[in-house]
């Protein structure tokens, strides 16, 4: 539904709002802050600054009251979105009426003094497959012969994630160590990953969920999506080359997950749905679970992605992060009512809080991979960045960091902040 | 440790305790239960009735006394074990001394009037796959040429699981729909399993954590086991056959986790500590970071476990139900202590509360198969029950009963109670 917390003439009186490239007044997006005088409260973005909601809760619906008094967004989450739009309506107003700005102003503290947490606790995190030409990448050099699985056109492939080791933007993430075995090693050995990859992901928040044994119609899926953030799931590939078989990933994946901090929610996505593109020819239907006309016609998202690293080395000489990739997240087989259909559809049970990933979103061609596995090539091809050094996998000290902005012609573009963090070395 | 609350000579004045089963005061397993008149709280087993703990909160240690308050045992599951063992002892000097029992006696419901929650807030669960005869048997149906994959016996095989779906004995099980394909269909279809299934295994219960990037070295890991429960991953054949690949198992088991709702501790299971059987000739050892002296001498578990069954009609006809197996849990490949230590060799965080699954534990001949899809080879050869009915896999109405029993000579047998569930039909 757009309404007129989209529209393009509304400006706040937060001056660093307007023109901002991710958290302008048409985005508010949710997320848990602390500040060095007080703990883990709700917040919502705008410009430069972070609004908290504990502090005005006397000025917000009544709903929405109840559910921000928590150092997580689990109870808003958990709300119907009627409320959730009604609290987005209200803030809308209230930072865009001048007259409001003297009872408002003394609760906004600038963002780059406040620590960002999980937005939410995580009951349980899946990870998905959504990006087609990812599994062609990927599967390509795992199975040679065998890219994309016969399964991949019917089911919208995934696996549960472990949720401990999400952890927010700026978090470091330390090297694990693991089980690896080349192809010509006789026997397996055991330290540091030697290819530590990143992945480029959408990250779905769960709102409101079902009960075990019922399941969610693929037309009330997206009532169950609350918002989406940038997510990097982290990868050893060789640990993940070595342990997959037959049960999937383990230990390459688990030992840390990052999440941009807000949680951009459907309500402010609204004017950036796409037609989910047409299945090339000779791909199957969708089975009438997983087929809904509205789905297809706005399940996709006009997000474009993109990748940055630096290097210590280059941080080092002033230089700035080199783009790795930049793509569209149209780039989904599947679009994310589907995912959460299919999740429910054996009865599953979702809780509010919960965590989905896409999967990595590449685009078809290299400047849209999005992971260092498809663009050096399993290690064949690797980068050479500005300083000289080359990168087939992460080095520490490396610096990563995802963004994404929404944008469609008569609406101001949002962005969903970075989804950043540096690699420090494996524990010896 | 072997102390005065193993003595084999100690009796409780809870009469019922004597010669009980599973709960006699040599065991004293944590739970959370409530009672008509009140919500759910901690309590102990205790022969047939279970003692609320809260209400004798003064007797106990003071550190219980502060983690008992709750409606879950996670803060009891991340106190240190020395705590526990002081618990215990105090709760089994109250229980076998007459002079406590006017006290006492107000606080203690018979079990049959209370109903059993999770003992805990599942923050993740993992399951894995150290039954060593399962992994052929089950590889040999999915993949005849290559039934065990070279990292079998490098590797504790896992995956993670669902934590939400996790529920305790008693609570019945919806029969899933899913997509499934036989080998000769043409396209997937969408319905209820039809190769509906149990997998026996144990569950381990994570008591004190770690931090995000410190793995738990093996000779620590027993430290960070509260104790063990039954548990059954329910399976739909059908959908993993059709979905496992390339990630692992997702739908065919997240529907429904059955747990036993007692945790047996590792102080209690102390005296059923055996030393884990020697590999057979030319497997390799385990790498050092899953090697541990005392772990080898004491990492296997004298646990007898079996299976029931019994199908609607033969409870309406009156029969008792029919074994579907009895086996040793010394069949595990990897010990509790390594697939611990494994978990966390990477820096993956487990948390106080957190499940593991053993993997499906079968013994090498039919007797001992953990699971119908041994049994039945797959379904080619159906169980015949003593009504004539036929069984490849679960029937709707079908119950089944996982039960477990530690001995070891010169000490009282303890009991896990049962870990059962009925199968409801699939939801229209």
């Amino acid at each position: 539904m757009i309404d007129e917390t989209h529209d393009a003439a509304r400006t706040s009186w937060v001056e660093s709002a307007t023109g901002h490239r991710d958290f302008p007044i048409q985005n508010l997006p949710f997320g848990i802050f602390s500040t060095a005088d007080r703990g883990p409260r709700p917040g919502v973005a705008i410009g430069d600054l972070i609004l908290d909601l504990a502090g005005i809760a006397s000025l917000l619906p009544n709903t929405a009251r109840d559910a921000l008094g928590h150092a997580s967004l689990n109870a808003l989450f958990g709300l119907a979105s009627r409320d959730r739009i009604e609290l987005r309506r209200r803030l809308s107003a209230l930072l865009s009426d001048i007259g409001q700005r003297t009872e408002i102003e003394p609760w906004l503290h600038p963002a780059c003094e406040c620590t960002m947490h999980l937005p939410a606790t995580i009951g349980d995190y899946t990870d998905f497959y959504v990006g087609i030409h990812h599994a062609n990448n990927i599967g390509r050099q795992f199975r040679p012969d065998n890219p994309l699985l016969p399964n991949y056109k019917w089911i919208p492939i995934g696996y549960h994630g472990r949720a401990s080791s999400v952890r927010p933007s700026g978090v470091p993430v330390t090297r694990p160590n693991g089980q690896r075995k080349a192809p010509d090693d006789a026997a397996p050995n055991f330290g540091p990953s030697r290819r530590l990859d990143y992945e480029l992901e959408l990250g779905v928040w769960i709102g409101q969920g079902n009960d075990l044994g019922a399941p969610i119609p693929i037309g009330e899926a997206g009532e169950h999506v609350v918002g989406l953030c940038l997510l990097n799931d982290w990868s050893a590939r060789d640990f993940q080359a070595w342990e997959y078989q037959p049960l999937g990933p383990f230990l390459a994946k688990n030992f840390h997950t990052t999440v941009s901090p807000w949680v951009v929610t459907s309500e402010a996505l609204a004017p950036f749905r796409l037609p989910q593109p047409a299945r090339p020819e000779g791909d199957p239907a969708p089975l009438p679970y997983l087929l809904d006309d509205r789905d297809q016609q706005h399940g996709a998202l006009a997000i474009e992605l993109s990748v940055t690293l630096s290097s210590a080395a280059m941080r080092g000489a002033g230089l700035p992060p080199v783009v790795l990739s930049r793509g569209p997240a149209s780039n989904m087989y599947w679009t994310v009512a589907q995912i959460v259909a299919h999740h429910a559809s054996n009865g599953c049970n979702l809780n509010p809080g919960d965590l989905l990933g896409t999967g990595t979103i590449s685009a078809p061609d290299k400047d849209g991979f999005g992971s260092l596995m498809e663009i050096s090539r399993g290690g064949a091809t690797p980068l050479v960045l500005p300083t000289g050094e080359s990168r087939a996998f992460l080095g520490d000290g490396d610096e990563l960091t995802l963004m994404g902005t929404a944008s469609a012609a008569g609406f101001v573009s949002i962005g969903f902040g970075a989804c950043a963090a540096t690699i420090l070395p494996a524990r010896s």
